[in-house]
């Protein structure tokens, strides 16, 4: 039985109202995140077979069309609000040809059309407008963006439940990990964590020792831990569809001055770039802060980014970054991740979850405390 | 430290022989699998944050160029064996603008440059052809389809061990199942389970009981499972890179004649589709065959493909699809899956992995022998 309008997740009458003001006649989500948000039905394998097309077009106005696989109609019928379901056969129809006679059903085809031109392939592009030679095409990827940085306070929620099921399988994987202990071994613990704390998958899970921290994302390897090792991870995992994204940092044995020193220097950034995540302030003020503020610690600050929304994707706009001029509002959810890395060497990360509200950020990341680096087995 | 050509896990001799045969002056692998299989890197961002392009340019003579982001350059150095690595700092370069550069430095801005169109997303490709007006675009992907559909000895090995894994974790699932448990509950142990039997992480765990039997691609919800009721799986990790896709069914409780009759058929299908698994055999021969073989049991046969290759993506070719034209070549992997389903009511499902030689086919998913329905608590 199909859901109504109103239970969708994502803040559906915020979209329409956007696609009604954009320039677009009707826009076409192709997109996993997209074609989600806008149908709260999450077609796994659109993810994992890329050419099995799923596009939802709407004007904003009507009924919206969803164009899908046969083999994934009924499971579409059952989760999701919208009715008009146009299935194709795989290999005997294609999503695009489908697609070109939905807009000329919907009286676009010499009209204007948003689409996802950062998603589409290119061949389907290119096809699209051998079929439609008078429609004019745009990106729609503003569109759904602005409906999406705002969240909803079931999406708010579902993000901090997820940081936390993050965190409890972070903290009992390092507090677990003794050395001898393989990093293959902290990941297992670490990936099971997630999954036990309510996941319903494991997204990511770089979770390293010693010299394997300086790097940010390297695959657990069969290194062996042992004590006076730093222990790093960048984990996270899908709860009820939204992404997790958690950084912490532990000790395998007791802390010495440089890690005090280290961790000390970044707390103080971390908490000053964490005040500064208010309504009206911007990713690129938080950047060059951030750029600012590690000169003065000296502490090395080559990233491109130092935090970043996050929802249905593991990052999202707005980015704290040199070129987001997207204001923070009340309602977005944003990270904020404070590092510093000596490749091959070592390296300290935190990284936590902040709620825009109209006051003060609200921290939605405090089941594992970092203020200090944990220490394992001291 | 960076590994030697010699030692990729792909088949690179012969993806070097197959760009220089091609009708390009140079190939640009973009989607993951591709730079994966042509690096020996898997740059797990790319996946997840998929703006952060990674690029191997190859002209099939000269050493590749690998385009990357800058913070995956100390990584990619220690993993992969290509050293001409060029990174990028995200937000700041424009990878495509990169790419320009380097097409331009091999001489090949006015020679014909072979790109995965299904892949690389419309605004990069549009980007790209305004910056090199003067080169003609192609479709890689038949380059790279011939090198992976061949899998080296090492590779076979990895799916087959990635099979096993995820046959042992699919058994134990099923046999832990009681009356009363969720299929969140069978999720959870099928999951644990892929990882513990040596899995980096978990694909898909389609799992479901009773009424929910009858979807291909249902989540695992709060349904209590009772006796009586059929218990299926689509499941698969990542082993090694290598995917795997393993399809079971059992009964919670004895089996009826309705479930015996419904096995029977289904089995005798399915060792007649197998034993066409030869060299010379295509897909679409198969795919004939088995809408025959479904006609003369009376059981219904809606779907596009019975059966797919897999590697580095869990659908490759050759398909086992009425398109299907590529034929068998000793050296390939092929799943046969064969199944019927009621939306809603029921569904019984059976998918295997079988290895093309010269001679019979053979069967690498041994471990959880599917000849009659799985009895669980009987």
């Amino acid at each position: 039985m199909a859901k109504r309008f109103e239970d969708a997740l994502g803040d559906l009458p915020r979209l329409k109202r956007l696609i009604q003001a954009s320039e677009f006649d009707l826009v076409v989500a192709a997109s996993p995140e997209n074609v989600l948000y806008t149908s709260d039905v999450f077609i796994s394998t659109q993810v994992d077979i890329r050419d099995r097309l799923a596009l939802v077009v709407w004007d904003g106005v009507r009924e919206p069309v969803f164009i899908l696989c046969r083999v994934e109609e009924g499971f579409a019928r059952e989760e999701g609000w919208i009715t008009d379901i146009r299935a194709y056969k795989e290999f005997v129809t294609s999503p695009i040809d489908m697609l070109a006679e939905v807009i000329d059903e919907l009286g676009a085809s010499r009209g204007h059309v948003g689409l996802e031109l950062d998603y589409l392939p290119a061949i389907y592009y290119e096809r699209l407008r051998a079929l439609l030679p008078n429609a004019r095409f745009g990106r729609a990827e503003p569109v759904f963006d602005r409906a999406r940085v705002i969240k909803t306070p079931r999406e708010r929620d579902r993000l901090a439940e997820g940081f936390r099921g993050t965190e409890r399988a972070l903290k009992e994987a390092f507090l677990a990990t003794r050395p001898g202990d393989t990093e293959r071994d902290m990941c297992f613990r670490l990936a099971d964590g997630i999954l036990r704390h309510g996941a319903e998958s494991v997204a990511f899970t770089h979770i390293n020792g010693g010299p394997n921290t300086g790097f940010p994302h390297k695959d657990p390897s069969d290194y062996r831990v042992k004590r006076g090792d730093i222990l790093k991870a960048d984990a996270g995992g899908r709860y009820g569809r939204y992404y997790s994204n958690v950084g912490r940092t532990a000790k395998l044995g007791p802390l010495n001055d440089e890690d005090r020193s280290w961790w000390s220097r970044l707390r103080e950034i971390h908490h000053e770039l964490i005040d500064m995540v208010r309504p009206g302030n911007t990713g690129r003020q938080l950047f060059e802060r951030a750029t600012a503020l590690h000169e003065r610690h000296g502490i090395p600050f080559p990233y491109a980014h130092n935090g970043h929304g996050l929802g249905l994707l593991v990052h999202e706009r707005p980015l704290i970054s040199p070129h987001e001029d997207m204001a923070f509002e009340p309602g977005m959810m944003s990270t904020i991740e404070t590092r510093v890395r000596w490749v091959g060497k070592c390296g300290y990360h935190m990284e936590d979850l902040l709620e825009v509200t109209e006051g003060s950020p609200v921290l939605r990341s405090d089941y594992f405390d970092n203020e200090e680096i944990l220490v394992v087995d001291a």
